[in-house]
């Protein structure tokens, strides 16, 4: 305590002329740190709060309402008829609390690399890739699964770490009907989308020293996400049949996983063949590795014949990811993976670990809606929209004929336009934007130095089929015949 | 290949009849099989759909399915008026897949204690702790906001790490107006319960070596994740006063967090004094100790005064958890942590990594319920609700007397009865579940051996007043007074 006499009402307005961290008036924590520092001692009465506002120039019920804080709090007291004292048992706070502009918490976090993702951002048009269009969204149809899924109430329990049963059911249904993929509920885990799906595996597997292969180019995320595990990541190129095998690491030491997006390679567009599947397996079989397929579109097919997925090959070392980003909605959050049991089952004490289980709400829903047959039907509708904006797209990169081809199979939400020889993507890329279209460069994916920035990535699915037409020309006029 | 012909219907109804793992009939698996083998080379005709139905004993339709599953995978090829072939592009499947029971992905994964939670159970009384009671839920009012948060199209966007501004505003209004917690929306982190947040922070410090102080008795779960993450745990003990500071380790080398319940101790029911937490703060800014406060069920106070969270006291060395399980529902899975910013920050960065954001409809819906003063008033009836559920709970157990006592703060949803000398909390707890009466020993929840069975912690939310009454005369007929 400091033995001379502190005028209170001076030490707050200084406090307050100070306060320039955004939270305005904040009283509360000026008187606070007026007791810890000895400004004013246990037993001391303060000024009338009619008073204290008057001379400090703020409204009369802030300053009660701190009070009422401190009162709650055992630090204030208030004495009917004789005013507000400080407690005495603020004479434990003893120490002045240093006024600390940094956590007095000194531990440094794991280090993570800065997550490279696309935000919103405000554009004429945006092609960036995996964004579903929600126009033709059925939203009555959904808001009708909603209401059925809220309308029981909820349940005391914390929910399965595997998802509800019913929704797993229906997910494998529809992968059987649709995907050709044979599996049972058990082998099925309900996840905050897929990339929380890899997220539960890599935590598993990974650890420092561990190696991982991804695709080149590929999906930044998930190649962070194995880095921020502290993997090693090997890079293996892609052409026109997805990952060349050929070129898959000989030393396998260490290694964990490979990952691939098989139905149609991100951002590529290609599709890996049968035969090169078949290596694959093989070359994980026998290093021991485990292939993560990563189905992320495979949903969207429209002119090329379908493909079961690697996971439906007979065999046990590959775990399938999918999810409803797409063929839902992003902030649905629900993805899922299938994989032989004992991994489906450490991924799901995971999450126990880490959050219980998924929220009840969306998944009620979302099994509602697949149940119904509206989900099937929803995105049997998209394909049709989907491939008509492909087609828009194929079409106003054609009469352009600047020499610019649409690459990549005839499927997913996104394609490549393989520039003329001449053209640089990053340079086609920056003057697009600056005409307020966004468009990768397929450099943009490249996992090293190796790509050749030859290409571009467009996502067709969310623009409609006017602003494709009018961003092709926006993104390759300049660069057209005279 | 083999150069022996095989008849292809023999291997099929020997596969089917050896199908054991209860995926019936998975006849596209036998003839994926068959083929890899090379019981069946590429170019050879299948029997006709028909006549394999017949001669396995099994549907037409089934066999239908299995081949347009495997003609859509590429392995078979119709060909019109001519039957069902195996496809040329099959010859590269060589090599035969051996029938593994165990993955060929041969990797162990990160080895997890086996969580420790109470799962769903039939028992005449659930006395086991933090189960709210859902009987008053307003289950109307709540249909309202989902109604109100399905009604917009869903974004393309998948949304902010640390929650959407909407709910963390309502968070902080409501703290600020409820709790005396002063934060701004750039301090909070919106996540899947308490136990998300909890394991965000823990995943990004704690590491093979590090340390860890946790209450005991306390929460399992917390100590078990703390384990998992490679921590060491220390443990401190608790009296009436909440956790007892001077028993806090002096070698403070590695030490990463205290993790501590100090509204109200679970599982005992204490409330941390003042000047205890006073001494906490001192002492984890003294070691540079972040203070993981769990707060998860400080909303209901019945006859104590309340006592504004240690994240209050003006220190940098707090993080606040709170979570929406024990006020609404625990399928709900909201919750949040409120700390220092560059922590908060990372924490949406980890988040980024592992599910981008949280999902879209509960968040919009929370926030509309808690703008509209739902919350606040839902919680003001059940602060009702659960005060008449203690009190019947210490009028029933004081009017057995057998000399046990309700102990712990008049507030929270769990209370705990001090058994008289001669009783062993265990020994109770097995006679009333024979009863069909759910109540855990304190032991349950012991870190250490250190902790006495003197007593068993009661959740008294959940069950109704009658069966409370009943509960309580199951627990603890057997040992009252003849």
């Amino acid at each position: 305590m400091t033995a001379q006499r502190v005028d209170i009402t001076l030490v707050l307005r200084r406090g307050l002329a100070e306060d320039t961290d955004g939270i305005t008036h904040n009283l509360t924590m000026l008187i606070r740190r007026a007791v810890a520092r000895g400004d004013v001692s246990p037993g001391e009465r303060l000024p009338p709060s009619r008073k204290l506002a008057a001379d400090l120039g703020i409204a009369r019920g802030t300053v009660g309402n701190a009070i009422d804080t401190l009162v709650a709090e055992g630090l204030l007291e208030t004495r009917v008829g004789a005013g507000t004292f400080v407690a005495e048992a603020a004479a434990c706070l003893g120490r002045p609390v240093a006024n600390r502009k940094r956590p007095a918490f000194k531990q440094e976090p794991r280090r993570l690399v800065s997550p490279d993702i696309d935000g919103p951002a405000t554009a004429k048009i945006d092609f960036r890739p995996c964004r579903p269009s929600l126009a033709e969204f059925p939203l009555k149809t959904w808001r009708r699964s909603v209401s059925f899924a809220s309308a029981s109430l909820p349940s005391p329990d914390y929910g399965d770490a595997k998802g509800q049963l019913a929704l797993r059911e229906a997910v494998c249904d529809y992968l059987r009907r649709a995907r050709g993929l044979n599996t049972s509920p058990n082998n099925v885990i309900v996840t905050n989308g897929a990339l929380h799906a890899m997220h539960l595996a890599t935590t598993l597997y990974l650890e420092r020293g561990s190696r991982v292969v991804v695709e080149n180019p590929g999906y930044p995320l998930a190649r962070q996400m194995f880095e921020n595990a502290g993997a090693e990541v090997l890079t293996c190129p892609v052409d026109e049949h997805g990952l060349i095998t050929e070129e898959l690491p000989r030393k396998t030491g260490k290694l964990k996983f490979v990952y691939v997006t098989p139905s149609h390679q991100f951002p590529t567009g290609s599709r890996l063949s049968l035969a090169r599947r078949r290596a694959l397996i093989d070359w994980a079989e026998r290093c021991g590795v485990l292939i993560l397929e990563d189905d992320y579109d495979g949903e969207f097919r429209y002119d090329v014949p379908p493909l079961v997925p690697m996971a439906a090959m007979d065999n046990h070392c590959v775990i399938y990811f999918g999810t409803f980003s797409k063929t839902m909605f992003p902030g649905l959050r629900i993805g899922f993976a299938v994989g032989p049991r004992s991994l489906i089952d450490a991924m799901a004490a995971l999450r126990t670990f880490s959050e219980y289980a998924p929220n009840d709400l969306n998944q009620r829903a979302l099994a509602h809606f697949i149940e119904n047959n509206h989900y099937e039907r929803h995105i049997h509708r998209m394909r049709r929209v989907y491939g008509e904006k492909r087609a828009a797209l194929a079409k106003a990169v054609d009469e352009l004929g600047v020499g610019a081809d649409l690459v990549g199979i005839d499927s997913g939400l996104n394609a490549m336009v393989r520039l003329p020889e001449k053209l640089r993507g990053r340079t086609v890329a920056a003057a697009a934007r600056k005409d307020g279209v966004l468009v990768p460069s397929i450099l943009r994916y490249a996992a090293s130095r190796s790509i050749r920035d030859d290409a571009l990535i467009v996502g067709y699915a969310a623009p409609a089929i006017g602003e494709i037409r009018e961003g092709v020309r926006s993104m390759l006029r300049a660069h057209a015949p005279a």
